[in-house]
C-alpha cells in the first residue's frame, strides 16, 4: 500500500476577460502547475500539470519511464504545491534506509535513457525511442498467450457516449485533454472505470498507468479512450500497459498507425456521435455486435 | 545566407480503414517522423515532426533553446530523411574548421539547460524554466521603447477568417496543429505571411521563429495565430520572438495567463466565427476599430 498525499488541485480558476464587444465577463481557465518529481531525493523531471491526480501522475511517470517496475516499489508519494515538489520514497529506502540510487546500474540506466532527448509529439519526456520499442516488443511476445481483446460496435458506441458526460474541465474552461479507461468485459455498459483530465495528454495517460497498477487492474478487458490524437507515444504507452484497443475523438498519425499495426493494437479514431473509423486490426471490432 | 536542403515531406498518407459499418474506405492520416538534430556533429535532440519545413524547424529550435543567438550563426542545414538526421553546420565551423563546441562555455550552458528536464505542457523540450523566464524578462525591458502593438476588432476577425482557408492537412487528415504569423501593419488585410502545420504545436512555433529570423521580419507589426492552446511555453516562445498579440482557436491555461499578464502580452482565445475572448491586456484591442 502506497502512502499518498491527497493533493488534488481545483482544476479551474475564474478570470476577468472581455468578449468581442469589449464587454467584461468572468470566464474559467484551466490550471497549469509545475511539479518537480524527486525520487529518493534525486530530481527526475518537472511536469506541467493540471494537478488533478498528482500522486498517480508521479507513479505512472516512473512506471512508463521504466524507472520502477511495479507500484510495490514505492512506499510513499507526497506532493507539496507550495514548493511544486513531489517527494517519492522507494520501498527500498523506507525499509532499509538506503537510497534506490545506491545501485549504480539503476542510475546508469536512467541517465542513459534521459540522455537521449526525444521530444515526442505533443509532450516529450526524454524517452529513448528504440530502447522503449525493444521492451514493448519483448513484452508483446510474452503476452502472446493472453486472451485476444475485441469490442462490439454497440459497446464502442457506449464508450464514446460516456465521454460526453465526463469532460467537466473541458466544458468549463477548455485547454485540456481527457483520457479514460473503460470497462470492456462481456455485458459491461462501457462505463469509465477511471477518468482524468490534464493539460498534457501524456500526463493523463501516465495517471491512468498509475491507477491501473495501484488498483491491480487487468488490461485485456479494458479499452483506452482519449480526446487527443493517437500518436506514436500514445500507442507505445498503451502497449506498455497491455491495452489493445485505443479510441480517440481525434485522428491518428502515420507512426501511431505503423506501431499499432506491428503491435497488434486496434486504433479507432474520429469518433463523433455514432461514427468512427477503424484504422488498424479491424478483426478486433465486431461490427455486427 | 544559410544553405538549406529542400527536404519538405508530403504531409499525409492514404491508408485503408473501415467505417462504423465495417465498410472499407481510404482515409488520409498525418505523417510523423523522427528528426535528430546534429549541430556541428553533436547530437542535440530528436523531434517528432510532420516534416513540412524541417530546416526552419531546426533553425527555430536552436534559436528558441538559446543554443544560437541569430540565424547568421548557421552556415547550412541539411536534412536527410533516410537516416532521420538534420546536419546543422555553424558559420564558425564553415569558416574556421573548428566546432561550435570548442568553446567549453557553450557546451556547459547547453548541458546545464538540458539537464533540467522540464516537460512543458503539450511538448517538452527540456527547457529550463526559470532561466528562460529571466532572459525573457530582460529582453522585454530592453524592448520597452518599441512601439506598442495593438489590433483592431475588424483586423482580428480577418486574421481568424484567414485560418479557415489554410488548414490543408488538418482538413484532410486531422491530427495536426497550425501556427501562423499574420500581417498587422495599418491597412493590412490580416493575411498570413507564414503558415505551418505540424504534429506538435511546439514544432510549428519553432518553425515560425526560424522563418522570422531568416527573413529578418520585425515582430511588433505581426500577430501570432494558433489552433492550439495558449500555454506557458507558447507565451514564452512568442515573448522571445517579441510578439505581443497571440490569438488561438482554443483556450488558455492559468500559467499562460499569468505570464502574459506580466510580460505585457495580449492573449485572445476561443476564436469561433466572429466571437473571441480577450484574456489579458485588453488595451491592445481596439474594439471599435
Amino acid at each position: 500500500m502506497i502512502a499518498f498525499s491527497q493533493s488534488s488541485l481545483k482544476a479551474t480558476t475564474a478570470v476577468a476577460a472581455r468578449d468581442e464587444n469589449g464587454v467584461s465577463c468572468e470566464v474559467m481557465i484551466a490550471g497549469e502547475h509545475p511539479l518537480c518529481i524527486y525520487f529518493d531525493k534525486r530530481e527526475m523531471v518537472t511536469l506541467m500539470t493540471l494537478g488533478r491526480a498528482p500522486e498517480l501522475l508521479c507513479l505512472g511517470w516512473l512506471l512508463n519511464q521504466r524507472v520502477i517496475d511495479q507500484a510495490a516499489d514505492i512506499a510513499s508519494i507526497h506532493v507539496d504545491w507550495d514548493t511544486g515538489a513531489a517527494a517519492v520514497t522507494s520501498q527500498h529506502r523506507a525499509l532499509s534506509g538506503q537510497s534506490w540510487w545506491d545501485d549504480p546500474s539503476r542510475l546508469d540506466r536512467f541517465e542513459q535513457r534521459m540522455d537521449r532527448k526525444t521530444v515526442t509529439t505533443g509532450c516529450g519526456q526524454g524517452t529513448m525511442y528504440s530502447d522503449l520499442m525493444a521492451t514493448v516488443r519483448e513484452e508483446r511476445n510474452a503476452r502472446h498467450a493472453l486472451p485476444q481483446a475485441s469490442i462490439t460496435k454497440s459497446q464502442l458506441q457506449r464508450v464514446i457516449g460516456q465521454a460526453r458526460h465526463h469532460q467537466a474541465v473541458y466544458q468549463e474552461a477548455g485547454g485540456v485533454h481527457a483520457c479514460a479507461l473503460a470497462d470492456n468485459r462481456p455485458g459491461a455498459d462501457g462505463s469509465f472505470l477511471y477518468f482524468i483530465e490534464d493539460v498534457g495528454r501524456h500526463n493523463a495517460v501516465d495517471a491512468i498507468t498509475g491507477w491501473m497498477q495501484l488498483e491491480k487492474q487487468s488490461a485485456h478487458d479494458k479499452v483506452f479512450y482519449t480526446t487527443g490524437r493517437l500518436t506514436s507515444e500514445m500507442v507505445i504507452k498503451c502497449a506498455q500497459m497491455g491495452i489493445f484497443i485505443l479510441i480517440s475523438r481525434s485522428g491518428i498519425t502515420a507512426m501511431g498507425f505503423e506501431l499499432a499495426q506491428e503491435l497488434g493494437i486496434c486504433l479507432i479514431g474520429r469518433c463523433q456521435g455514432k461514427h468512427f473509423l477503424v484504422y488498424t486490426h479491424p478483426e478486433r471490432v465486431d461490427f455486427a455486435g
